[in-house]
């Protein structure tokens, strides 16, 4: 038996060697980031022939940049400082609770930290990131605590003609309870697509621990992909892997919404599902939050609880022929009629779309018609719409 | 109601903005790589400050390097020329249908190219792929055809009591055709993960398109995590985003095989399986491989289809000590006692585990233990594991 076979020793080095092959040599790794205890965090990269070495992410105070289109603020710069060709950067203070995004500046070369392997692509850009563990931050960790399924499920539309892609989130216990769970049908914003609430939202995540905590209730938690000219994901679709666009035209023309039942009877169809308006809420984070709006405005007996999360409220540009924008005030009416269990609204004080929300709380105010409003810092960022799902789930199905 | 709407154009603008905000700023894209119509690809990177910018990749003719191990090849290298800040490279001939990696190499810094998002991690370290189609690299997209379901699930090992987690790849139409359906266990190797065959081989497309051609049988595919210290994935584990690492003390100690019918009793209790040898494949590449060895042999009567990809041929280092190690002759002359349907021996002819595999395969010849043999170009990597796996599938439960 031993003459034919190699030590274990030899295959592991060989196999260390050839791995380094298969996916292209590299310069021995460094730790970044480096979370240290106090929560400070030190960033490092090892590039000996740079002349400046920058980082920039949503953990340094923003700057402030004025366009034709208003002020806006983008995320500050720190610089490296180089020891042996490694550059290194330490942040001054401790960092809250938090996850982070983060890239290397190279010589104006922008680059991911290749010590980091952890990235999120938000549209058409890749970004490093980490999280800074404790309150609310702990709900974004994957903990020691059961988990549930997550599927990638394509479905047929009949309105549209086409398979389209989902993701389906099952809480842990599911497949052998028997029960029956509300849903939670959760939208994606502009540019988004059916993985942006699990990745950049860390959606399942938050079920997941908040579930464990007996924080919410279980769920079935449904990701779509609002974008009617894609059948999925960027990359994961028939159409290759062509750079990723935020896809203007066919977004919010009326034929997402119209479709929407589509979505409810597959789900209701292949779920253990409670088939009725108090089990199914809906919620999206802006693009998403209009079509949460139109949608529950359209089909007053599906949603009991609705979620807007700094919503665009807005029908179009007014030229969008889509029978869903007619009599907006009208099928308000005919919603709030019929008592929605909750209507809530989330906004950051500085999103671009706050006037607006404030004016459609107005709206909703002179009409009597009952909301619960939650208020945030910040603007129209992943880190508030993650905090909003968090503030938002427990208040579902209860 | 029109007073209160702000207009699409500025709410598109805005969000273009924004998006450009949160994903933090970067140059405008260029369109990189650029596969031609003749199959010659172009790079491109905007690096203005670079003094010189490579690529290197397993398109480029592999360079022979030297270690104390032995002589190795490695992927070559190309030199990308600088017009107006935009360094460019186009491949001098056609390159053949395949999926392949690449990365850029700026002024001795590895980096990947942020104008393509598409993106594979092995191990630790990011490559950037694209496709260059047809023949069997048509395998390898994603087409227009009906898609299989895939899930990332979570079971209870009760051998090694922890949750962990696995991906469950069901067929188009699982869900509804009340069928039941053969499975194929699918492991990766050393470094690998219950990630590594969806993403880095392209499972879930090769059988997507193998099925929708009527080529193989529709079958339930579970790729599971063969490192018994981790539950999941790195970055996807509740060990957080430690970087991955090449585990080496308990991969191949015996409790991965030994616990596999925790695996496979999971499985057939929940989802629709045939329930016996004839209904189940176990096929792995490299460490997986030698798991489908050990495993196979263990437990004769529970896989009739066996494939060994590139595998290691070796029980540790002859210091584990494992009952699945032992009387390896014995075990073996009972497992081909009971016939299996297929035992399948893949190796390329570059691979440092030819030699035990050619031992291996005089041990079978001379034992008179029936087995089918396929042999490529090549050695141990990503795109052999793809090609054996189209050649294995049609092989399945017919």
């Amino acid at each position: 038996m031993k003459k034919y076979l190699l030590s274990a020793l030899i295959f592991c080095a060989c196999i260390l060697q050839l791995s380094a092959q298969q996916a292209l040599w590299g310069s021995p790794q460094l730790l970044s980031p480096e979370i240290h205890d106090n929560n400070t965090v030190t960033f490092r990269l090892r590039a000996p022939k740079a002349v400046r070495v920058q980082v920039t992410g949503d953990f340094i105070e923003p700057q402030k940049i004025t366009t034709p289109g208003g002020e806006y603020e983008v995320p500050g710069i720190a610089e490296l400082e180089e020891k042996d060709g490694v550059w290194e950067f330490t942040t001054p203070a401790p960092l809250s609770p938090e996850l982070y995004s983060y890239t290397f500046i190279v010589d104006g070369l922008k680059i991911t930290d290749s010590s980091n392997v952890y990235q999120l692509r938000d549209v058409a850009s890749i970004t490093n990131l980490f999280i800074v563990g404790g309150d609310r931050a702990d709900y974004y960790k994957i903990n020691d605590v059961s988990h549930g399924t997550v599927a990638k499920r394509w479905y047929h539309s009949p309105v549209l003609n086409t398979d389209r892609r989902m993701t389906v989130y099952t809480p842990a216990g599911y497949e052998t309870s028997g029960k029956r769970y509300p849903v939670l049908y959760l939208l994606h914003g502009m540019g988004g697509d059916e993985n942006a609430w699990s990745e950049l939202g860390r959606a399942t995540q938050i079920l997941d621990n908040m579930i464990a905590k007996g924080e919410i209730e279980p769920m079935i938690v449904v990701m779509t992909n609002g974008n009617v000219d894609m059948d999925a994901a960027p990359g994961e679709s028939s159409l290759g892997f062509a750079p990723p666009t935020i896809n203007l035209p066919h977004t919010m023309e009326g034929t997402f919404e119209t479709h929407f039942p589509d979505v409810v009877n597959f789900i209701d169809k292949n779920y253990r599902t409670v088939k009725s308006k108090k089990g199914r809420a809906i919620a999206g984070l802006s693009m998403g939050g209009f079509h949460s709006l139109h949608i529950s405005k359209q089909y007053p007996d599906m949603f009991d609880y609705i979620g807007l999360f700094s919503a665009a409220i807005l029908p179009g540009d007014g030229k969008a022929k889509s029978e869903i924008y007619d009599n907006f005030d009208e099928k308000l009416a005919r919603q709030f009629s019929k008592n929605p269990a909750l209507y809530w609204i989330a906004i950051g004080s500085t999103d671009f779309l706050y006037p607006a929300n404030k004016e459609f709380r107005q709206k909703l105010d002179d009409n009597g018609y009952k909301y619960t409003y939650y208020e945030s810092p910040e603007g129209h960022i992943w880190k508030n719409w993650r905090i909003y799902l968090t503030e938002f789930l427990p208040l579902l199905f209860r």
